[in-house]
């Protein structure tokens, strides 16, 4: 079967020649008039400047971590991987992003000149490209390494470098977008009284900047670096338990669901009829149902059973389900939504209190999913099972992203339109679009936790071989106080994130109130704001602010490793796990709901904008931003990170041995 | 040894008759004019039908679980024990909560008579005697059962009727309390503008109320809770791990504790100079001293070496530092409640965040301090030495309840002062004491959930023996299971408790604004409010809402342990341990923080009463109401009760395995 295992590369190679063309066909489209190119090229500046400097932090990051494992654990191979990986990462989220900024000008123009379809086929292929790269590298560089060295041991270095990477981009990424988003809205439609997306609110780039470089890049980042983590899990549990095959079987379920998603993609087209979300959906559908059959396939061809194939469709099926879930709790459709929206006429507290609520109850039933996906692979295939079930949730990872990527192509595309003062039909359009971007990204993050805690476990039980242990018994009082220090960890670091948004937004407001004093001429449209030093702050704050929780989430497992002991050390990851799965979802959910609790109110119910009802909803959706969009998700990375950092020190660990 | 087994019990009853003593001691002072004494009537006939109301339901729930357990586990002298401890934990709250009643308006008599020192020595008084219940009663019960059975299996039987009640006195109270405390608020103090405690309200018996069947019998049915359990599990696996002699060891303790309680009580005294603060510390410190002297020399005297007594004072000197931690994070002496309060200048959004963040990041310190007592204790004792560190940091449990029932005796008090209009240097005493009690019941909150961590831990450890599980293991893929819906059930119960309180308030806002509505003569005060049909309100709320919460910690364990067996269950203790300890720090310290911060802006800072940060403090603290007094201190109860129902129910579980 080695021909496959050459095959499964050139499949990466294939998605990235997709990506290319899809980039290409995004560039040639119209990019409407010069005020709409300039207002594009500022933001495209922006986030390139924001990924430039985030990039030259990283570098000595990496730098430095690359030392500490080559001479750590005397690898210079696994060493070299960890850089590979970085790289990857941050070639896919540059080359994401890159277009990304691109697309939304371009989506908003051809709403303009073409209509919702043609607007739709723009944004949705802009967000296939960082699909097609973050799944297409992810395949790449794993079986590329394994083909080349058969050691498979050193792709957690490869995974520790894409963890890295994607904990600096999701929250430096995540404290840039709401420090602007919070920024401006504050200020601007607070204070000022003007609407989102005004040009004369000097906040709007660094707010549009802010969603290509949290939800784009950020997005991106920590979805590579599920993949990665599941498929190296999978690979060198499957070689303990069933040799070549057991390898084999998890990269080929990821091409194959990688060449399922470049299907799908043909099946998201717009139709004036029914709306853009069915045919967002559509392509998740298609994709799902060829990765069921594909592994049914391929298990029956490696394995000979389908037990291979029971794991990783349980695993899809479960992360489709999380999806639904989180749109049950987060959509006004449904009534937990209503309910925040009616006890907003009770006043501020009331709305605060009913969305915490909210956020606690959501987590029970994606946690019983995730339960019932470990008992049905763990019955399939054992411990190699659960990580093949973190693979096949994340088999469709190249259409996911794409269609979490559409969501802030398409909020773009609208501030743009509004910024250039194009036609009201044409702001309807994206407005369209771009509500449908809400549901799909409250999904993501669902979809986003749910792959975090399969794939933190499938790297938990390759840290366990790792490190030689056996058992990891909780009666065993260093495992206890592994628990309590690991479930601790994710209260710490929210609270560090949380305060980081807080100190990064000040500083905004305050440029803000600077800018509308010091230059009273730009609310009448004489003067233009100053962009650029808005971007420039939200920029210095997000990276100044996201050292701290990064260096946190490395030091932590390096220390109570070398310091307590690998039983100690099992216990933090499981803890941090638990913990972190649950603060994820409460956080993400509490602030989905406030922020469609607040739509729901706008488009009429309570007394509708401008009530006091509203007044309230939107001290909601500000205390829910930090929540969904720099705390929630950033807390993916921590789990997955301290278990990979976990995983490659592993070595080290063993020679020391701990105090306890 | 045998005479030491009948002496302990005889110091259970020497602290009821002691308790006896100080309830007529506070009986005998002076109850005040006829306004004050009408007043106090109300509040006591209306805690009074409270706790009857609760008690009637509870007496169908002892009922049913009695012949749950009998039938279950076949044997009936569990059942009886559980009964009894029911019994026990009624009795505890129900002649506490009645002297509480009585000391309320005799220390606003005092202040208005006698002054500060003689107003300090009532209300302390007033709460000792729950103080001297609570700890008498569980010392007689669990060595009165020991001493009469020598069957040490049989005791948690007696805990489980401890923690039965004290789920419900700690859910309805806290329900209760807060339910017509923000309906009290939102109305009187928000909408019709009067202050606080105004007569004129007509929740503001409630309210009052409240403070007594929440912050007096509630808690107190959680430390009995803690203190039973404790003692119950360091008996058992002592009588394992060291035979006789390690069972009678840890009753000691807690007999000399107790002892040391009651001396203690004597050095409680107001001095004119200094603070009423200074005197309860002192209180607290005389005790804590006495028990670090006896364990010292009984371990010398059971053990011929002092092991047991260093478990015995890291969990004593744990519970002390937790304390502490607990005032940094929530006093306006130190920098986190100011920067909520500077916060509040931003608005309400910036002051839910920063005060979110403070909770979380509070839960740190605890927690490794949890862990170093757990790593002393282990290293002295083994297993049974994280028992033992229990009993230690609630060996003073005598001397804490009683600081901390003096709190809501205080505010009573002040309330009292108020209602029947007397002078305003009444009310400055009266204020001043409150304010101390606020910080006591902020530092009693975090010992409560230290005492409830480190309680939970032998109870786990019991569990363990309890269903011969040599090790659990979370390479288990059934613990593993079991760990995830652990951890998501404080998260559950968080979120019904709060919609409980939600629901309530809602009810009694409804009712308040009814009252002012159809009755124009109560603010001009010409018109008497009805103050029964409030009282009704809550009473029929919070016994209608607990009922939920209360089932579903109950049938939790049971439906694991009968369902997917004793691995999972285990796993799920394990769980639900973490997260809740972790989950009810952050709510306790969030919610202190933001009623702090907002008595901070209230003398005076950020624009003082009345000023836009003032108007965000106070929907920080209605926020922070439910947090701080319903959700976090029911966690407690949940994590412990959780634990002991599996203990209990074992045998039934072994029989049955469950499907995993």
């Amino acid at each position: 079967m080695d021909y496959l295992l050459y095959l499964i590369p050139v499949i990466g190679i294939l998605s990235l020649i997709f990506a290319f063309y899809l980039a290409s066909k995004v560039s040639k489209q119209e990019a409407g008039n010069k005020k709409m190119r300039e207002i594009a090229e500022a933001i495209s500046e922006g986030a390139a400047a924001f990924l430039t400097a985030e990039y030259k932090i990283l570098v000595i990051f990496v730098v430095v971590l690359f030392l500490f494992v080559g001479f750590g654990i005397g690898n210079w191979l696994t060493a070299v991987c960890f850089v590979a990986g970085a790289v990857f990462s941050t070639l896919a989220g540059y080359f994401g992003m890159n277009v990304a900024t691109k697309a939304n000008v371009r989506t908003a123009n051809a709403a303009k000149e073409g209509g919702m379809n043609k607007a739709l086929s723009i944004a949705f292929s802009g967000g296939a490209v960082m699909g097609m790269c973050v799944a297409g590298l992810g395949v790449l560089g794993v079986s590329g390494i394994y083909a080349l060295t058969k050691n498979s041991d050193i792709l957690f270095g490869f995974s520790l470098g894409a963890s890295s990477i994607a904990l600096f981009a999701r929250v430096g990424g995540g404290i840039y977008t709401k420090a602007a988003d919070v920024g401006a809205d504050l200020v601007g439609k607070v204070e000022a009284g003007i609407p989102e997306d005004d040009p004369r609110n000097p906040a709007v780039i660094a707010d549009n900047v802010g969603d290509n470089v949290g939800d784009v890049a950020g997005m991106g980042a920590d979805l590579f670096e599920s993949y990665v983590g599941s498929l190296a899990s999978a690979l060198t549990l499957g070689l303990m338990y069933e040799n070549a095959a057991g390898a084999l079987y998890p990269l080929s379920v990821a091409a194959l669901g990688l060449l399922a998603s470049i299907v799908a993609t043909f099946f998201v087209k717009g139709d004036e009829k029914s709306s853009p979300h069915k045919a967002l959906k559509m392509g998740s559908y298609v994709s799902s149902l060829l990765v069921v059959v594909f592994s049914l396939a391929l298990s029956k061809r490696f394995f000979d059973n389908y037990n291979g194939a029971i794991a990783v469709i349980a695993g899809l099926v479960v992360g489709i389900l999380i999806g639904v879930i989180t749109e049950i709790y987060t959509s006004a459709d449904y009534r937990f939504v209503k309910k925040i929206g009616e006890q907003s006429e009770t006043g501020t507290a009331t709305t605060i209190i009913s969305g915490i609520a909210v956020g606690m109850r959501s987590t029970s039933m994606p946690l019983i999913l995730i339960c019932i996906g470990i008992f049905l692979s763990y019955q399939a295939c054992g411990l190699y099972g659960i990580a093949l079930a973190a693979v096949g949730m994340l088999s469709t990872t190249g259409i996911t992203v794409a269609v979490d990527a559409y969501g802030p192509i398409a909020d773009n595309a609208g501030g743009i339109a509004e910024m250039s003062g194009l036609d009201k039909t044409v702001r309807e359009i994206t407005d369209k679009l771009d509500s449908v971007g809400n549901t799909t990204a409250a999904m993501g993050k669902g979809f986003a936790i749910g792959s975090a805690a399969l794939t933190s476990l499938a790297l938990f039980v390759s840290y366990a071989e790792a490190v030689k242990l056996k058992t990891i018994d909780i009666l065993d009082y260093r495992v206890i106080i592994g628990l309590f220090i690991g479930g601790m960890l994710p209260f710490l670091f929210s609270s560090m994130t949380m305060e980081s948004v807080s100190k990064a937004a000040y500083r905004m407001i305050e440029e803000v109130r600077r800018q509308f004093k010091e230059k009273p001429g730009i609310m009448e449209g004489t003067e233009k704001p100053d962009y650029a030093s808005c971007v420039a702050i939200s920029t210095k704050a997000a990276l100044k602010e996201m050292l701290l929780p990064g260096i946190m989430a490395v030091a932590a497992p390096l220390g109570v490793g070398i310091l307590l002991g690998t039983q100690s050390l099992g216990g933090m990851l499981a803890g941090s796990l638990v913990t972190g799965v649950l603060l994820a979802i409460f956080m993400s959910n509490a602030g989905g709901a406030w922020d469609n609790a607040k739509k729901h109110i706008e488009t009429g119910y309570h007394g509708g904008k401008g009530s006091e009802a509203h007044k309230a909803s939107v001290v909601g959706d500000t205390v829910g931003d930090p929540f969904k969009d720099t705390s929630g998700p950033s807390i993916n990375i921590l789990i997955k990170l301290m278990t990979v950092v976990a995983l490659v020190f592993a070595p080290l660990f063993i020679a020391i041995g701990g105090i306890l």
